[in-house]
């Protein structure tokens, strides 16, 4: 369902995540989407696997696509504290990555351990943002807490809504750090237009990812709907950002094993058109 | 995981819903749970069909059995007036049908209707559930408002959380109407705790649902967990609602095509044994 009385985003603000288009590679992948008109490409860490960061970063430049985030750091929790360390460790060189393939933000999926008090948790991830803040101030690579529908508490993320995670940007306290906010995990949150409110005064506001939600959804990870074939309210969504005080990019990100099998080039031209209306 | 230093729970508040063991009718499930020493049954609207509420209480009578509930009504939530009217009539008559049968409260899943704002629709669910309170006080049945994880937010409720609850509780004002509080829809909820205490307080904590939340979870609907097979401190959440001055009936709920596939009564034996531990 779509709010009216508000114009169709601007085109020069869209990105595509990599992970929406799966089954090409980076090469492919910035070739067609910049032949598309697509401006941005959020980089997934798995699409990268095996290149040098200059050779990412030469790819980016020569499509001449520009780079909203790298996708996905964080997972900080674990019961071992050495475990915690080694994530701290890999998230310093996910930041270095970042960095050289001119990201403008790390999105950190923070993490969940099954049985572990999510509380307790919490402060696992607030402990290890905290190690990283130095290096993503050097390198001038933000990070922004995504939090994850509450559908993934038991082993994914145990930060499941914008409240928590503005729990510990306030903790924090530093200009670096923020919030992604991604209308898949996010729309059903009756607090959700409030947080949003409150994270634009607070600078936090770094990130937009659109996909929609199906019904029914048949899968837990990877039956995410194209934008207007489920019931978010996204334009609804983009209106409380902008005003807000968002002006980043509207950046889709959707798993779909149905939208993988198609031929990627109809799936990108029709992403393009829905966002018209998003 | 469990919480221990607290006793199990006493064995004469044990109840099952009969959508826990599915492939047995009402009979032979009165029958089993009796001979297996359960003492309470709520009873589901799909295991009386096709039978008069005199049968129903006379097969639960001569078993012996007590009624927590009759689940579930509600469903409020519908575009058209008309629908919404015929809804709560349908409701008014499940509120008759929980008397005939002794059933101590209506469970309400409140529901939801894609793509409509959710706030709206929980104006709804208020005005449907204020319709009835004059029958719930006449029929001395209690309404229980049973909060839905929100992966159920677009299509099977648009009441989330407990705060979701206690907004329609606090605004309708009457002592027949509370609280269904089950640990799969909530464990999640960082205000869980406090939420609980507060419904102590306003005498809304009318049931207490307990089942597990599986890692990883299959499917959205038929993938509960048994007790102990899963990710929740079911014990931890019965310290808090004990805490809170709940004395009522522990439910077991439980939707799994795996479970329903095994011998029933193999599968009840395991309820009452993992139920020690809960």
């Amino acid at each position: 369902m779509q709010s009216d009385a508000m114009e169709s985003p601007a085109r020069d603000r869209l990105a595509v995540h990599t992970i929406t288009t799966k089954p090409w590679g980076l090469a492919e992948a910035a070739d067609r989407y910049a032949a598309s008109g697509v401006s941005g490409m959020s980089v997934w860490v798995e699409a990268i696997e095996g290149m040098t960061n200059a050779d990412v970063r030469s790819t980016l430049q020569n499509a001449g696509l520009q780079v909203p985030a790298l996708v996905r750091g964080g997972f900080f929790c674990d019961r071992s504290d050495e475990e915690r360390e080694r994530r701290i460790d890999h998230n310093r060189r996910l930041i270095e990555t970042a960095a050289e393939i001119s990201a403008e933000m790390l999105v950190l999926v923070v993490g969940a351990t099954p049985g572990e008090p999510l509380d307790r948790q919490r402060g696992w991830v607030r402990d290890g943002i905290e190690a990283l803040i130095t290096d993503a101030n050097s390198h001038n690579v933000r990070l922004a807490i995504e939090p994850l529908h509450p559908m993934y508490a038991a082993d994914k993320s145990c930060v499941n809504r914008m409240w928590d995670a503005r729990e510990i940007c306030e903790s924090i306290n530093d200009r670096m750090l923020g919030i992604a906010v991604d209308v898949y995990h996010t729309w059903w949150d009756p607090e959700l237009e409030s947080e949003i409110r409150l994270a634009g005064t607070q600078n936090t506001l770094f990130a937009f990812h659109i996909c929609d939600w199906r019904v029914p959804t048949r899968d837990f990870l990877n039956d995410r709907g194209l934008m207007g074939d489920g019931c978010i309210d996204i334009r609804g969504i983009r209106r409380m950002v902008e005003s807000a005080g968002f002006d980043g990019w509207n950046e889709v990100e959707i798993f779909s094993d149905e939208h993988w099998a198609r031929d990627q080039q109809q799936f990108l031209n029709d992403i393009i058109e829905r966002y018209a209306d998003c």
